[in-house]
C-alpha cells in the first residue's frame, strides 16, 4: 500500500476517534509509546489515554490542513506529520496545532502509535 | 547525553548555520536523507541543499519558540518537533513554521537527519 495512503488513513482514523470518543484511542498505543503534549512527557498506554481523556473540554473537532509521511528507516516505521485546527465547542476562535506521529508495525500488519509530540500553536 | 540537551544542541547548530549559510547544512544530510518541505518530497545531500539554497529569499532569521524530543526506537535514532518564527529580511511580519527531524546516529558518535519535514502554518 502508498505510504502516503496508509499516512493519510491513519490521520482520518486518529482525529475522527479523537472527536468521537478519544477513550478508544486506546487501541492505537503500547506500553512503550510516548506522548509529549505540550512539553508534557507521558508515556504507556493507561497513562497517555487518561491524559487525552482528561483534557479541559467536552467535544472538539480537528480540521486538518496538511499530512506528510516519510518512512523512518529499515524497520518498517513510518513518520506522519499533521497541520491542522482544533475547534472547541462554544469557543468562536479555532487553535491552530502540529502534531506528528512515529508510527510501528504491529506482528498483526497494522501500525501503533510509538512517539507522539502535539502543539499548540497559539494563531 | 540528556536527549534533550542533545535536541537542543542540534536545533540550535542545524538554525544558526540555515540563517548563516544554507549551504553549510550539507554536513547534516547523507544520500539517504529525505526532505519534505511545503509538501515537496526530496531526498539526497546534494539535492536537499540545492533545494534549500534555492529558496527566494536572501537572509531569514529562525526564533525558535518550542524543542520537543523523543528517542524514535532501538536504532538510537531521535525526533526533534520545533515550531517557531521565520523573520525574512524586509518583511513585516514572521512567518510561523513548524519542522520534525528524524536524526540518526553515525559511527563516528553524532548524529545526521535522515528525515526532515518542514511546513509554514500561514499565522
Amino acid at each position: 500500500m502508498d505510504p502516503d495512503a496508509v499516512a493519510k488513513a491513519f490521520v482520518e482514523h486518529y482525529y475522527s476517534t479523537f472527536d468521537a470518543n478519544r477513550a478508544n484511542l486506546a487501541g492505537l498505543y503500547q506500553d512503550a509509546s510516548m506522548l509529549t503534549f505540550e512539553g508534557q512527557k507521558i508515556q504507556g498506554t493507561r497513562q497517555i489515554v487518561a491524559k487525552l481523556t482528561s483534557l479541559p473540554f467536552e467535544q472538539c473537532k480537528h480540521i486538518i490542513s496538511t499530512v506528510d509521511s516519510q518512512p523512518s528507516g529499515p524497520a518498517g516505521g513510518m513518520l506522519v506529520f499533521v497541520s491542522g485546527n482544533l475547534q472547541l465547542a462554544g469557543e468562536q476562535h479555532a487553535l491552530k496545532f502540529s502534531q506528528m506521529f512515529h508510527l510501528m508495525p504491529t506482528p498483526q500488519g497494522s501500525f501503533y502509535v510509538y512517539n507522539d509530540i502535539f502543539r499548540l500553536n497559539y494563531a
